[in-house]
């Protein structure tokens, strides 16, 4: 692709930019192939604001506004939330920067993207690339259950299955051949996998797996047999069933042979919100966030169904834990092609339940497994506008839940919700390789570990990581129960309200709690470093007979230095709250 | 008052006690004359639920639910939000006990207030009623002033206004005969006061004055006097005049002859929820929090319209906080009787304003001079609900503004929001004298000071006190401006959701910030204490002759323990947002 011809105006001066909530700028405009720059002329402003480097990828929304014969206006609206209205002189200048931001914003192809043109100035401890392989992380997974699960390379070529990975789990009895006849029973040839062995203090293991809808029409023994096989020999299991508006009938219609083809597993349908729910409830939940003095406020955020839309994912995500931990029954999530809602709540129910995920290291490797691997396509989820039908919200959406359970929890996570967001800006529009493509088939034809750099490359190093560090986290082994009464719920005000609100002085609380922890371990460094000093003198006063060994000794016990972290137990088990769990007698 | 006549009924056993989130219990019921007596006969509960006491001035509904002919349930609503489900055995029981709680919670006279039998099992280390004596209050407010305002003793026997206290301050050019013809022409007697005194870097000092709406029908020269006299020389001022629905039309007539009788004050009309709205928004606002699965939540809080008066009231405080810091004129908030809206805007003017108010001495300073001493009258506004039309939660209404400011500036309050649930409780019923009666000459007559304990002497005891401080108070000089965006704004759930939502996981953060803020404080302590000791070792070492002079004071200079204080500088004013300053010739 060559931007050059898209690029009809490269610069244009003395644009007055407006942002909600700031003052005017008069700026400059530069153009090039990725990135809008605005730049400020005048040199009364912070030095945050002299540059502004806008990706064209972020851009959701480019329009004229009103316009004169001398000028016009152009509104940008971008993925991340941030607004820009440009007051443009000569009216050439606006219809050309309109043509060269729609041309540009509007390149689908990955190949073009920014990651594979961006220089990283850094160098990374690790090469992100190689930090979650697939091999390593099955392995920590089938940890002492390697006879039950094996690792199968039925799909290296991507043959079986063209959005799964190259490896994948699948229980030891069921050899490559019955696999791939299970993928062309199901929809995408996405068959059913593990995700998460949940193991129970008394060495119980309960698998949490995922696929999706089986093609209907025909019975598939390999499926059935695969299906079987990740019950193993647990009593029963669940089917959590995603339903939303475009769930065709013929899918859901095949009830009562369906319970005859999986014995003992038992059939839960989930209503849950679809991909056009999610969008059209960002849409009205931006909307109104972008409305500063908007009087209506909460009805509005109500209107939008945001927190419902959270509410009714948390929830279901709460049951899956719960049918997991406590009714020990091994759970499937599926939805017709299971690449969204099933990646939430995978991902969310194993927060829950695994304090691993619950670490910084854990979490990313669960973004990258159960969402990058899994083949949530992030590229067509975040697509130009005119492409708009397979948008959608979708990994916002984890954001959100996750940043919900944390507000609940706010020790028990390694890592502080600075990470959501900037996780939630880089699936949008990064110079990183890490979001790029739908799948791993599509990433290995782009060859983008080759000719990108990894977001995890950019976060693990030292710096960037000890930021997003949670100053305040205490391991927490347990299942952890956040409550979904609505009440408990409340908007992600440091991703939706950052550009329309001061955030400076919760910032402040924030900053000034990890100065006080750091000061604090400086503090007791310094008295370790005095004790050592002190015992060496003392030593030698006693060996020259200057004091009695009493007198040391007696000071030894006293000065003590207390180096306990605080003791206040909160990690008993709490029980889950709300949540009935379906009889399996109970089979509507 | 003999209570033994009202209690027809003094122990229940076998009673099934049922409230919302909590397991039901197996209890025994016994009513004194001030409290019903939950205990627990089981053995198998907390600590905690054992024995519950429950005042009847807390009481706000007592009603019989479903009945049979062997028991019946009577459904116990307390002011705090408390909800309990009493399952009765026996008619007769139910009838009794009903009849008596009725009885019981509907004692009006103070003087038969549990405070007057209440017997304090602790020793205070100051007697709260010496605490903030007006004459001490009053001479700090006018420090560096005295020749502009003095002390008036001409209320000493509440003849002037019935409802001010003993001493008041008024312009010093202002005779006592003027104040007492002043009274005569304010609804009340409520004569305008000035009660705050704000200082500029230049030594320039603008009043903060109250006062009710002046009788109609004809001019007073001493009122205009006085109202002259508190602008003093300042240029302009401005007449801050609160308005709801049973403001009387007459009133707010007579605008051409208020603006030449009042000449350089301009008058601002703004209208506020009534006594009523805030009673009906909080009984909206209550059935909305105690329905916890309830999934209309987010609507039926924007219903309740509680936030939104919330949002109108922090609105004027914060435009009465601009006009007196940056347009540097007096505000005088006038009102038809001048005892709520009156006492919430002037109160948090001053939390903005002043930087004293929010330390918590100064904060209880606050309380007691313009809520207390100035006659808000707390015995009617909680009144027993036979006399509803007079109640309403003003000073809950204050607190939760107070909340609001303290969420978005969380270093700058010497207090945590404990201390503001803490105060709510007991404005409604308390075992403390403080809230009885209406205003001092009531409590003269009750001899309240003399027969009961002042809630300050239980609030100042060090173990008390020490739970309600904030441990990242970083004394702050400035104004504060917090923002009064609806979506700034957030339902104070440590009040209204504290009986139906679990909190254990909030307050075990602020537990651990806390400890880590003591042991950063032990490890200093111990760090020093190393230090003199091998400071007093070397000295020793050095007569000695053991070491050389030079390498001490090297280990010295290394060895030096900072103990500053975080230096984040968030101090720097900010300005003002989204409040627009009426204009002197803007006349309307």
């Amino acid at each position: 692709m060559e931007f050059a011809e898209l690029i009809k105006v490269s610069r244009i001066d003395n644009v007055r930019v407006r942002r909600p909530g700031k003052p005017a700028m008069e700026m400059t405009v530069a153009i090039t192939g990725h990135h809008l720059i605005l730049s400020n002329t005048q040199n009364n402003q912070d030095i945050g604001d002299r540059e502004i480097w806008l990706l064209h990828r972020g851009i959701l929304i480019v329009q004229k506004e009103n316009d004169s014969p001398r000028s016009g206006t152009l509104c940008l609206k971008y993925k991340d939330l941030r607004t820009f209205y440009l007051d443009i002189i000569g009216p050439d200048n606006v219809v050309n920067l309109l043509s060269t931001l729609s041309s540009l914003s509007n390149v689908s192809e990955a190949s073009s993207a920014y990651p594979f043109f961006y220089n990283h100035g850094f160098k990374g401890l690790e090469d992100g690339w190689f930090l979650f392989r697939p091999e390593e992380e099955y392995s920590k997974l089938l940890l002492k259950c390697e006879n039950i699960w094996r690792v199968t390379k039925v799909n290296y070529e991507f043959n079986v299955c063209s959005s799964y990975g190259r490896l994948n789990i699948v229980p030891s009895i069921i050899g490559d051949i019955a696999v791939a006849a299970a993928a062309k029973h199901r929809i995408g040839g996405r068959f059913p996998v593990p995700v998460y062995i949940h193991r129970k203090d008394d060495n119980r293991e309960i698998p949490l797996a995922r696929g999706s809808y089986t093609v209907a029409g025909w019975r598939c023994t390999e499926d059935e047999r695969l299906v079987a096989g990740i019950k193993g020999t647990n009593r029963k299991g669940f089917i959590l069933c995603v339903q939303h508006e475009k769930t065709r009938s013929s899918v859901t219609a095949g009830k009562i042979e369906y319970d005859s083809m999986y014995p003992q597993w038992k059939r839960v349908n989930i209503k849950l919100p679809s991909l056009t729910d999610l969008r059209e409830s960002m849409q009205s939940l931006t909307l109104a966030c972008n409305d500063p003095v908007n009087e209506k406020w909460l009805s509005r955020l109500a209107a939008s169904k945001w927190l419902s839309h959270v509410k009714e994912i948390l929830n279901t995500a709460c049951l899956i834990a719960q049918l997991i931990d406590k009714e020990e029954a091994p759970v499937m999530v599926i939805e017709p092609d299971s690449v969204d809602l099933t990646c939430i709540l995978v991902s969310l129910a194993q927060i829950l339940l695994n304090p691993d995920s619950r670490t910084l290291h854990g979490f990313e490797a669960l973004i990258e497994r159960d969402w990058i691997q899994a083949g949530h396509p992030f590229w067509t989820r975040n697509s130009p506008s005119n492409m708009e039908k397979e948008t959608g919200p979708v990994f916002l959406m984890f954001l959100d839940c996750v940043f919900q359970i944390y507000t609940q929890y706010p020790c028990s996570f390694e890592f502080t919700e600075r990470i959501l967001v900037l996780l939630a800006d880089h699936s949008f529009a990064s110079q990183f390789g890490t979001f790029l493509c739908n799948n791993e088939k599509e990433r290995a034809q782009c060859a983008v570990r080759e000719h990108t750099v990894s977001l995890w490359s950019y976060l693990n190093q030292v710096e960037i990581l000890s930021a997003q560090l949670n100053c305040l986290y205490t391991p927490n082994p347990c299942v952890i129960w956040p409550s979904v009464a609505p009440m408990s719920l409340t908007l992600w005000s440091a991703y939706f309200l950052r550009w329309v609100q001061d955030q400076k002085h919760q910032a402040y609380e924030r900053k000034k709690i990890t100065e006080i922890i750091e000061r604090n371990k400086n503090a007791k460094i310094e008295a370790a470093r005095l004790r050592k000093e002190l015992d060496e003198l003392q030593k030698e006063a006693l060996d020259l007979g200057l004091i009695e060994v009493g007198e040391k000794q007696d000071e030894e016990e006293e000065g003590e230095l207390e180096i306990v972290e605080p003791e206040i137990n909160l990690h008993q088990e709490l029980s889950p709250r709300g949540i009935k769990v379906p009889a399996l007698g109970d089979n509507k």
